[in-house]
């Protein structure tokens, strides 16, 4: 037996932690709130107060990479000593990065963020579809290799990504409807009995979505926002109804908001993680 | 007056050296094929001779991301330099990226790419619109103030793209429509006697599209996958026959191909980049 496959691995850390996902988005402003300069060495010194909040708190970090590539190849650097810091704490990395373009493109791409020889080792990455998921094999294919996971852009959490999100084709299927049809076939191929490695980040809505089965996806949900961005994990939990357990509730600057100090940012992340526990179940 | 805008700059180069853009993709094979070494080292290596074929033969080179991605900061570092050569010598840097996300990680990849003051300055970059045109302001406003341009992925050169690409909204436009007709609107808002900084990737069919008017948009459009991937220059010249000096021709493997000989790869540049303006039109 090799590694479990991305899943498995996080029904684990959802198992010790619950499903709360901490959004490590160092922006100019939480940099300026925690009194760190806005540069690369701010950033590093960021990312050792995050991780002390993170480690043995949750189960799952979540760097959004804008925020690292805005400090140029130094800021590369910090977010690789992140993944690897986090790693050693038995935090999974699921790595922000909505990549995805044609052919070798997408196979560097792949090369760079999933597997052990990888650049910047993440255990998941997120994906950005519109070029269509038929193009993604690399991704698809490294991934179960890796045992990592990969999380689609479904649905957004703004407004102005849903005239294009339903819209649909000629067969009357919205763009969203025509994504999860692929990546349940794609589950269902390499995870026949269980849940698969290809996710969705799909933003909560107030009530689950008519025309989706989330359930027969057989696959993962990140909801992203939680807090700051919108949603309450009442929201979360009512949203994915029909699977919860299958859902990672992802919140940042509700988190961050509580740094720099670290015992405060600790305890609020732990409150924050019981209270997705108790909406969203986890925790053996 | 400050810097001229982007098209603006870009008819200047045009107007020298041709319509044709120099794909600078560092794959695996590519830089096996020149016989340097899969690493940082073998990126640095590319960058100088590849800057040497492009320098005075083509007005735009378009570094492709995951290239120097996969090879983490140290690859970052070898782009930044490449960006920092590369304008020196008086090339104009498409930085193709394909970025796209909402709020503040726009302002963050905006911040990272756009602007003198940016960690990779580019003349300008992609963007990949599956969360909305709309949620992009921050990449719209900075262009602007940094007299740089945006790509924006409109129809992608593989089929796998087509059936999200061709879904329709309630009004019956394809997102292809719903989002050149938003680029028009920004064009004409920032250059209504001109053409605007807002420009779309948009990969040549066989005839001009019937259901978008390319010229009306009032942007630039750069061509992907001249050569090895597919599309000839007399395909893109019929596909863009409404508007051929707003082209960009994006040609990669197969200049790539000639190295990596100094003089055979500067002699096919310029040998291509004829043939371009031989199709297309430019050199005064």
């Amino acid at each position: 037996m090799g590694t479990p496959g991305f899943a498995s691995r996080w029904f684990d850390v959802r198992a010790k932690h619950g499903p709360l996902v901490f959004g490590l988005d160092p922006s100019a402003g939480v940099l300026r709130d925690w009194g760190f300069d806005d540069t690369a060495d701010g950033l590093e010194r960021f990312v050792d107060v995050a991780l002390e909040g993170a480690a043995g708190a949750v189960g799952v970090v979540k760097p959004q990479s804008a925020f690292y590539e805005r400090h140029g190849w130094r800021g590369a650097r910090a977010l690789t000593r992140l993944v690897a810091d986090a790693r050693s704490a038995e935090l999974l990395v699921l790595l922000d990065v909505k990549r995805g373009d044609i052919g070798s493109t997408n196979e560097a791409y792949a090369a760079a963020y999933l597997g052990d020889d990888a650049a910047i080792p993440a255990d998941a990455i997120t994906l950005a579809p519109y070029l269509g998921l038929g193009a993604m094999g690399a991704f698809f294919e490294r991934a179960v290799a890796a045992a990592a996971g990969l999380f689609v852009v479904i649905r957004s959490s703004n407004p102005e990504g849903r005239r294009l999100q339903e819209s649909r084709d000629v067969e009357g299927r919205s763009v969203e409807q025509q994504l999860v049809a692929e990546l349940r076939e794609r589950n269902d191929a390499v995870a026949p009995d269980g849940v698969g490695p290809f996710g969705a980040v799909m933003a909560a809505t107030r009530e689950p979505p008519r025309d989706i089965d989330l359930r027969a996806m057989n696959g993962l949900f990140l909801a992203p926002g939680l807090g700051a961005q919108g949603s309450t994990i009442e929201e979360i939990a009512e949203c994915f109804a029909a699977c919860p357990d299958r859902v990672l509730a992802s919140a940042s600057r509700s988190l961050l908001a509580a740094g720099p100090d670290r015992s405060r940012l600790r305890d609020e992340v732990l409150a924050q993680a019981a209270a997705a526990t108790a909406a969203l179940g986890g925790r053996s």
